[in-house]
């Protein structure tokens, strides 16, 4: 498989979006110019973007179902790959009830925590278990994507477990930079770096 | 107030991580070299993100504890901004039970939502209003920031709303592109563009 610059990627799944309300509003064929103002992404970058997925427009643009399709595939979310969830606090519940994963190929089928009192219970129908048990179900259903929705401070401990137990690529939701072998992939949701963007700017344009 | 660079404003919340790590362990001195290993970021970044504060290292280093007041005051997140926030779903909700918040200066006044039986509860202490109200409130107290929670498809209108009721920035949770006039602040928390790169890097990984 060839790999994708990381911004292509990283765009993609806003062309699903405007594919998807494209399909919504009833039509088949949409122009780059059209996805471009939809996504408000440059038109040039849309093409190239779109080029990785060996879809070629007609003249009158690309077909919208197949593309989003092609997209989807070019993407891994046709398939479903099985994920575990480390932290079941008030983020890990929500990611647990989050309903869009099943169409970007992500399905959680269990969450850890260490409360004795979230153990064994489920949470929007996801069985909680014990972190004891990770190594075991990771290995036995062949899992590869872990999920961290810990406190930052453990962050780094939970990393550690899912890379023993089999875990090829780390979804870390908390601030803290994990140290894992260099073939396990990570990707971060940093909220707080978002946050510092945000707060920064406001204090400049309305501060003085 | 002078601009600060996005790259920049996004690695500062790492250093402070570190510094909070730093201070547990008992240290009340770091290099900038320590602070680079800890964060996982080359030493001329830290040097020079750092140097936007203003704080100038000894020989043996920073000053843990102004430093990281420091930083925390470049990103306005010493004085405590109101937001609001609208969509109180399963992710809307996680939030207004994030306390992390109350440390990165953000404080989340009120929940809006359409749903009448969340509307007149709370949710982790925070009052649920309808969002009819979100107008008014946000005038009367003057609220600045507003979170959009909702599912994609209701985004742009909740961001209209918003900018009508005086939102200056708004965090936007949603994967769509909201258009909004150019002195409005937006940033996205686009989990979706970081799980596009997971799952493909995996499939490049091990699928050959």
């Amino acid at each position: 498989m060839d790999k994708i610059p990381t911004s292509t990627l990283k765009r993609l799944p806003q062309y699903i979006e405007v594919l998807i309300r494209l399909r919504k509003a009833g039509l088949k064929e949409a122009s780059a110019t059209k996805i471009s103002v939809f996504s408000n992404i440059h038109q040039t970058l849309v093409r190239k973007d779109i080029s990785f997925t060996g879809v070629v427009p007609s003249k009158t643009g690309y077909e919208v179902e197949p593309l989003q399709k092609a997209i989807e595939k070019l993407l891994n979310w046709v398939d479903t790959s099985s994920s575990l969830l480390v932290g079941v606090g008030h983020l890990g519940s929500a990611l647990l009830g989050y309903q869009e994963f099943s169409q970007k190929g992500l399905s959680i089928v269990a969450g850890f925590d260490n409360d004795p009192a979230k153990i064994g219970t489920q949470v929007h129908g996801v069985p909680v278990y014990s972190a004891l048990d990770l190594t075991a179900m990771a290995l036995q259903q062949d899992i590869r994507i872990g999920i961290i929705t810990v406190p930052p401070d453990s962050s780094q401990l939970i990393a550690d477990i899912m890379v023993h137990s089999g875990i090829k690529a780390i979804w870390n939701f908390t601030p803290h930079k994990i140290i894992v072998p260099p073939d396990i992939i990570v990707e971060y949701v940093d909220m707080f770096a978002s946050l510092a963007v945000l707060s920064r700017r406001l204090a400049e344009q309305y501060k003085g």
